[in-house]
């Protein structure tokens, strides 16, 4: 049996909206155990993986007396909650019947409860197959505010070629200074982001921070981080940019007294006749 | 000769808005008497119908010597008012020319008289045969604020095809609660009302009203409804609903001092094949 | 060697933002010269052309040491300027590449700096023969405020038939009056805009303004001047309507301090058949 109590449905409601950015597999597994639920969900073009976790306590009740693997069309979920007000009450509940999930939403002061039964998506039809992601250390490691992540993405966008699916950009950390750098038909596009002097605290707004073990730089597909840019769980969201020579670059948003959204992109390996093509 | 005006064009240019969501047939009759006007028109799919009445009085000037059937095209129609502003002086004109209605926006506070002369719509191509619709007693009349009332239709819409056209809403009224209930592909939604309780009268925002000889259960298509409650002619806009076993479900919005537009949809028999299909 | 300085890339960036609106080719001529620069670019259709001018005291900094035609694409650039803060100082770079200019942002607020390195299109490839418009005498003059304008445009178009692209308009100038005027599909669109008496000044809102030598009449296309009409570099904007029988119809908008968009429209001469069929 399952039972989550939220008596502001907006939270969850703000983290699927955030989610429905992403170019996902409609049909996801959330996995719920006694500490909470994950949901693991591979874009549709397989190279960029998205893991969210909520934890038990971020529920005003929280009740899985075993463990659940539920899988769900997340975008029929998102058009449950979009209809949810904000200061709804939310029950979700799992019970007598063995494939169907309860939403409850209450809304006292006007009188309402709303009920929606979804069906499980057949497990067997479920296109998992997402890798192991184990916990690492990284090289280095960037926090910025989402707005400013977003910004940067978009100036890279504006000289890639909207229509290739190619268009690589890059990030370089060193010690004072972020850089990020695409290619495309137009021209190129290059941004230095500068981290604030720990003397003039004030006089840069959304600062850069950088932690950093020896330069990284990195390579991956555009396409992917301009989708997830533009998430956005809330207003003073930060992200942290992850990066190590042999992974994955990691993108992570905290959802404030909740859990988090990682995001993890393959990096790109440039092939020999690229490397030469950009000689000539 | 027929002969409108109103100081505030508003008040009309709201109500074309509010008919433009409806899906109904470009060509529509206006029937003009000495007591206001009438429009009736199918929605295109021919199962539902619109009823807008708007009284002489609503008018600052009101001038009709004979009943005059004027056939516009309401797209037309509602293009030519779009441009108007607010506080444009309006005159609407029949007179010597036989095939055109004049329509004259004057705006003394920037110098400027827009003149629109729209050809009639030939009554021969009229895709008419619109049903007497008699003043019927009902069973149970529902009252609402329409703001809640499109709440609920997104709520029925959420867990439905968006491509089935097909899909069947229900209303249940009861002495203390009207429910809304579908089904689709995705899984079911219910929504439970309740009215506003006697002792507790503050407690319930957008309150809900019912006034009930016999309970009601009546089924539809959704998707009549769905365009009807985004229907918007002010802000503080009510919505009732009228339903008995054999009648059309009708939907009803006053508009304020002016003449109201009523809804018609047919209730949606149950076959015996979708009534075993649902035992099953 | 071409190097210009911004202190608020707003300015540009509004320049840019409202060329956008217009229909043209996509590759256009810069001509930078001591003085400034001009762009001159055809309606993709070849009836209209646009000509923007801004002068070499609008920049901060401007130095343009040799004459200097640079062949960009002009959606590319808008791109770009799309990212910017409205607050970035902008440098504009010509220098030792032959054939890329350097667009740079930068925004010490934030601890950013943007680099935008845009290719030339190629001059061969450029599709050009764009006339020699020479400095006029024009018979009338109108000026009003470019929202009037647009809301005017808006109304022509009301009655026009959009998919039609030989809908024609008409300005009539008089001492007193401008008279707009258009037929279409749904019927005849008539607009008097009358000037502000001197003796109640106040009275207007959005007053008209005409100087003229003898009344004028001309005819052009609608869609040109409704594109047009869309263009906004700021919100306190005048147009300048100027008329002669003999020349295209000029629109003008002054950019405060820095220059002005010109927008030359082919007059439409009208056939025989034409007149012979609004005589029936």
């Amino acid at each position: 049996m399952l039972e989550l109590r939220l008596v502001q449905a907006a939270s969850l409601k703000n983290v699927l909206e955030a989610l429905s950015v992403l170019d996902l597999s409609s049909e996801v597994n959330f996995e719920f155990s006694g500490t909470g639920f994950e949901l693991q969900a591979m874009d549709t073009s397989g190279a960029a993986l998205v893991a969210l976790l909520l934890r038990a306590d971020a529920f005003n009740h929280y009740l899985c007396d075993r463990d659940l693997s539920m899988g769900l069309n997340l975008a029929d979920m998102a058009n449950v909650f979009r209809c949810a007000n904000n200061d709804d009450i939310l029950t979700i509940k799992v019970d007598g019947c063995p494939d169907t999930v309860m939403f409850v939403f209450e809304s006292p002061k006007v009188g309402e409860i709303s009920y929606f039964d979804l069906h499980f998506v057949d497990i067997n039809r479920m296109p998992c197959e997402i890798p192991e992601i184990p916990e690492s250390e990284y090289q280095a490691i960037v926090r910025m505010p989402s707005a400013k992540f977003m910004r940067i993405c978009k100036k890279l966008s504006s000289v890639g070629d909207r229509e290739d699916r190619d268009t690589v950009a890059s990030i370089s950390v060193d010690k004072e200074r972020v850089d990020f750098f695409t290619s495309g038909k137009a021209g190129t596009s290059t941004i230095f982001c500068t981290v604030g002097k720990p003397k003039e605290p004030t006089l840069i707004e959304e600062p850069t921070l950088i932690e950093m073990k020896e330069k990284v730089s990195l390579s991956f597909d555009l396409r992917y981080v301009n989708s997830f840019s533009k998430m956005c769980t809330q207003s003073d969201q930060q992200v942290t940019i992850s990066l190590s020579p042999e992974l994955p670059v990691l993108f992570e948003y905290k959802i404030t007294e909740m859990g988090r959204i990682r995001y993890y992109v393959a990096p790109r390996i440039k092939l020999q006749n690229e490397v030469d093509g950009m000689q000539n």
